[in-house]
């Protein structure tokens, strides 16, 4: 650690917070730990106060993202769907619904122990998926719908219901939708 | 998978549904599949479906819960808490929760590659603590907030907001309870 300004505390949350406010994209842990010159752990405890707080910051797969009034208004339309696929269509399906526009919020699974596992990962562009799935591939991390034999919901968000149908349509036409 | 009568499709989830609504317990995908004489995963997919439909059903670490506006309003107060400690201690900290009439909602920590991830595990009694732990021991699942190097967050529902008071004052007096 240089011996440039160490950010202090709540002078450090209440800049992280400042930071996340005005940026037009994620910004990830590392990132701001080297704004604030501290370690990634640090950062880590910092967010999990600013959310103990209700903050509305999560933690999506790009990086943290401070989700204001504004930015979830924008995404009025919100829906829950059940989708069944190995886990080598991944991208197809994440694909098939970011080009109708809609943004794939999260994934849940069930896990057999811990129950309904959700995991943030919003998406809502090809470049971010992309980003996604490199990262899966990178780490190995297993895809989470692995657990459940493919099975597993997410929550699509979109300005309209319009374009939630049409996203619905592509994976149904994809064998992808699992249907009543 | 025996002769008797095989209940199918929107019947069984309507049928599923109706066992979980008079339900005093959790009740496992294991003794749903049993009996409505069908595969565990066949139950997954069909509970995934009523989910898409946002019937409030969640899969805990105990099995599935219906949750209906009776069982929300009995738990009105509800606080997020940011903890830190090693694997061997969530034992403890859950007993010091739940000892104080408090339910632990969910765990959430940030995964490297899915951002949130968040688990509903919904203990509320030393029972259900223990049987949770079994469940991690026996199959060798590690702990979510292994990820992060102890910090997690968790959602703590009551009753009323004193009793939450008094398990973060246990928490805080264990040095488990991360404070501004």
């Amino acid at each position: 650690m240089t011996e440039e300004l160490k950010l202090m505390g709540a002078n450090r949350r209440d800049q992280l917070l400042l930071w996340l406010k005005e940026s037009k994209s994620p910004l990830t842990g590392g990132e701001l730990a080297k704004k604030a010159n501290v370690s990634r752990q640090v950062i880590v405890q910092d967010i999990s106060l600013l959310k103990a707080k209700n903050v509305p910051i999560i933690a999506t797969s790009q990086g943290y993202v401070y989700m204001d009034a504004a930015a979830q208004q924008h995404q009025q339309a919100e829906r829950i769907i059940a989708c069944l696929h190995g886990p080598e269509r991944t991208e197809e399906e994440l694909q098939l619904i970011v080009d109708e526009g809609v943004t794939v919020k999260d994934v849940k699974i069930e896990h057999p122990v811990y129950g309904d596992l959700t995991a943030a990962i919003q998406v809502g562009t090809r470049k971010e998926v992309s980003h996604f799935i490199k990262k899966i591939n990178s780490t190995n991390a297993a895809y989470l719908s692995q657990l459940t034999d493919g099975v597993h919901l997410h929550t699509l968000t979109a300005p309209d219901e319009h374009r939630i149908d049409q996203a619905c349509q592509a994976l149904e036409e994809a064998g992808i939708l699992i249907k009543d």
